[in-house]
């Protein structure tokens, strides 16, 4: 009989914690849309100000960021993205900006360390000379951390150069930056620091920081002004949405904390699930909260069995593969959990007699 | 000094009720992107069972309610919807069937009751033997209670016919439903029989319900399957939603039977605005909760010295052109409001000074 | 047995004169993709002269022109164009403006005459202040001759003063010209002074004028390097297209002064038409090329009988509805080829016993 | 004194011949638009039975043809098509298939001799389980042969391959054959065995076959009914367009015989080329004819540079890059151009002075 979950799928699947619920039962709220609501409003500029940018606007999802800032900086019929071949954007969010932006994607490889090399990004820009039959550059986007790397950081280094090519070719730079504050504490940098030559940057707020709902998109005055009508075109306006954002409020006060010890436990987890036979990563590649293994060919083990084994014992995993399996580690799975889970782990791949079993 | 504001601005700037905000708080909650929140499902089952359809689905607002309605309906690239040329869609939504979803607009004229001629929309119709130059016509939009015309609520046996004429010619049928509670009450009718021939209804839980966000769309499981996707590509998507559908669900119980007190204020209103000489509107017209009445020519006030005025007395209102202005009632004006407001504007029209007045 | 055909169903029907053939046999061209074909160039200087414009483009189609222009004009995401709900690019145009341009249509009701009400169109712009709901009016569109109304003509003060309210709310005027020569013609007005106010007209040089295919639209310098870019996007860049530019030439050259005597031709036909029993039109209202006649409900002809009858003798016209329809009169139609079809609908009419009929 | 051009720039810039002229200046035409021409027909039916496909369709450029195929292909918002990174569609036609048609790109990266590896292109199927976050693949793209990687064939049996795999996963196949013939004839297979696989090619008859204008798509009956309308929403459908298809079907009768002459002097050009010092290619990457040749960079010859002396002797040819330049070869180019091309390329390359050299 499982007694506990320990759901390792996302770190979205977090709860909102008492502290949020009260915040939200107590919420000072009002008319979002009509005009704006005081808590949305403090949310906002409490987001621009970590991230250094004039103002921000508070959107349902991380999707919705990503897309009204991409159909921002590209509102001209004709426009071109230059973004990462594996990057979420291009692979996860149903190709809306082309499905419904009309904005050419024109993708770059994703290296392993989640960056695109910058020349590469450079030869991807069309030259306006050919404007008779190029589409117009005119944003790259960036994500960071980048998710399907395996949470890779890309570096204040890195994103200034990019940001220098972005204003060298008269382009605009979009960060996704769903898991920003795991980067900006990985690297040990201000996130404001870390997104300076950023235009515009989607925060997101219920992924590690465990709001229940929401991310904010941050950016200039005009760029948010763009973005409240996009917003309202797509139908993400809410109305009394300050009950939302007083449990941003409070996990931007309480949990950017606890970041730093997620990275901790994803540490501890990598380690151990690399000491288990038949299991394969690279314990080094883990540099925030998600981990990424590959069952080895020798083994009989599949990814099917493994996760319904794990899922008998309450451990929830992501399948992304054949081969492969995403674990996601948040401040509500504790280092006991990591512990039972890698027990568990151990004891499933255990049970599994190799393929020359004995 | 103000000591209170009465706002008639729209049913939209309710505030969460203590019962709401104490369900928000203990609301049961789970990634509903993932999978699903059991609070969200609870609140799509209920709405679909109020309206009489196979499912439902919870969106941001009305206009994503709408927008994923009408893409979902028109999701061939070449469709066409007929609908009011009155109406939200058209008028109040960022043209975002066009701008967003590529969906060609075919408006016919609303009538003061809210009704398109059904000749006229059977007109509108696109022969599909002239397929080579025209686009195809797959939808019908309809309204209720039309909010333009003042509110008013289309019969059952208005929208049986536009029912018929939709199957005849293979078309769907959707009903903007952001206040089909309000409807159905004046009406009489149980909700479920006045949408019986509609395909799919947008329902508005944050209007005169009070929720503080969100509609539930509603229609067959095969319409929400695709609705849900639709929702997830525009950003609606949203984790532990349960949060809002906890508010979502109270509203449900406890504010549907309020609207038909809604309705006798907004009379009260209407009648007492009548009288007050400089304006105009007709009274028998108030079908629900909306009125809209006109300043006279012959009188020297004008609507933005009229709201401004109202203003100082903490009452809002909302102007809709240069002589005309908006006032919705809903469970959070009390009838001692009502009679508040009508003093005020008694007092300014007539010329009497303001408070602070010499 | 038929011998001779008399296609009056439109002016798109004309066959490429012997000058113009020889035109196109001789025709100097070159790439028109890579750089420029030397008698397109001609053709796109000539029509802008002639229109008063910079600069000139040549399109395969009117549809494209109108297409492209409107694009140009509402580059923009989140862009609306004012137009009559009777006019070709909101009813021929396969709604393309929105289906692939993704803008959004906003309709007046043409009169009679082919106008919109000014103060219509006034109350149709979108008021920037609501910019968060509404989309952004950029556009107005006008056609002229008015095809769907009967080829009615547009004065130049009807065409100065929508110009003047253009400019005063800033947007652009576009005029669908596909029979601006016979309008011109018609009012005695050089093209030029015509459409003075108008950013940019789509001129359709296969239809009144003859040449086997292809419009211009002109407009600004600006307008035009848009076009170019935006007709290559669309695949209507073609290569050495100074082939049909040549005979477009010859059009431009021949046939322009045969206008006149075309719009004789179709008063006579309409004079005729209105003396046999049974058939209804406005003889006044035939202004240009076009001639739109009602069969009597007394009657017990049907259009489709009627056009089966006229067509086993040689007779083509156009069906519209089940009781319209459409006559054009274009340069091959010769005066003798009038007096032969007026004949024939006296016959056929004459033949078909009245419904109380002996 | 240059006296003669040589015009390497693109197949694109023949100039029609005397039997393309006359049979223009005679061709049967008629409305195609209202109904169909019949030399239009009768050039559609023969590019079908030459393709081996039940209908086709003349539309004005290739760029048109494939727009038409993937929009076809992608009827439904929401879909996907997989296509190389390197591929026409993707590069030179605006991006189009998003900004037009809203259809999301998955690109795959083009080997050097124009295929996309299987495997590859497999993986980049989008697992229909996953259709909340992913678009729906429902195309893969190919290009016959491969301009951007130097006219490079794909073979019967690699077609076929991406033809199974396509099939296998309920997706469509577009060839575009924009270079079909010089495919064919280097292969030494008919057209309709090469394109046996495919749902859809568009065949270029203004490349190396010579016409003037226009590109036939080919599929099956509903395919192609589909495509008619997508045409006319374009603004590709054109009245008397027999003129065009009488040139197009002198094209098919005379040209398709010397493209085999065409590779052979395309051959001679490259290996002429590579003996001059300086330059570098590959002689056995020539399968068609297209050449793509880089300067050394020891050379302090540029591209800038070399292209002008060349022009200054009459020699017409293609930057790419900052090093590279493309030579294509057509049948207007005598085997004598070809060495007078390498004389010049020699002398220049040499550093010999120009004619007016001292």
């Amino acid at each position: 009989m499982v007694t506990k979950t320990v759901d390792l799928r996302s770190d979205t699947v977090t709860k909102p914690t008492e502290a949020m619920r009260a915040a939200m039962a107590d919420a000072e709220v009002d008319d979002d849309v009509l005009c704006c609501d005081p808590t949305a409003q403090r949310l906002e500029t409490e987001v621009a100000k970590i991230t250094g940018k004039e103002a921000g606007l508070f959107v349902p999802s991380g999707t919705m960021g990503n897309l009204i800032s991409v159909l921002v900086h590209c509102e001209v019929r004709g426009s071109e993205v230059i973004l990462g071949d594996n990057c979420h954007i291009q692979i996860y969010e149903n190709g809306g900006i082309s499905t419904i932006g009309g904005v050419h994607p024109r993708t770059v490889k994703n290296n392993e360390d989640g960056t695109m090399d910058i020349d590469l990004i450079e030869a991807a820009i069309r030259d306006p000379k050919g404007a008779l039959v190029y589409p117009t550059t005119r944003l790259i986007c960036l994500e960071n951390s980048h998710a399907n790397t395996g949470g890779k950081c890309l570096s204040v280094e890195y994103t200034d150069k990019v940001g220098e090519l972005a204003k060298k070719h008269g382009l605009k730079l979009h960060i996704d930056g769903a898991r920003i504050f795991n980067a900006a504490v990985a690297l040990g940098v201000p996130v404001d620091r870390l997104v300076q030559a950023a235009d515009s940057v989607s925060v997101c707020i219920s992924k590690g920081l465990g709001a229940p709902v929401g991310s904010v998109i941050v950016g200039s005055e005009s760029f948010i002004t763009k973005a409240r009508r996009l917003r309202k075109t797509l139908g993400g306006g809410m109305r009394q949405v300050g009950i939302l954002c007083a449990a941003a409020l409070v996990a931007l006060r309480d949990n950017v904390g606890k970041l730093e010890s997620d990275h901790k436990k994803a540490k501890i987890l990598a380690d151990g699930l690399n000491k288990i036979r038949g299991l394969a990563l690279n314990v080094a590649s883990v540099e925030t909260n998600i981990i990424y293994f590959d069952i080895n060919e020798g083994s009989n083990m599949t990814v099917q069995k493994l996760c319904k084994n794990l899922e008998e014992h309450g451990i929830l995993v992501m399948p992304e593969t054949s081969t492969r399996v995403r674990l996601v580690v948040h401040h509500q799975i504790s280092e006991n959990d990591v512990h039972y889970a890698l027990s568990c782990f151990q004891r499933i791949m255990m049970g599994t007699p190799s393929e020359n079993g004995s």
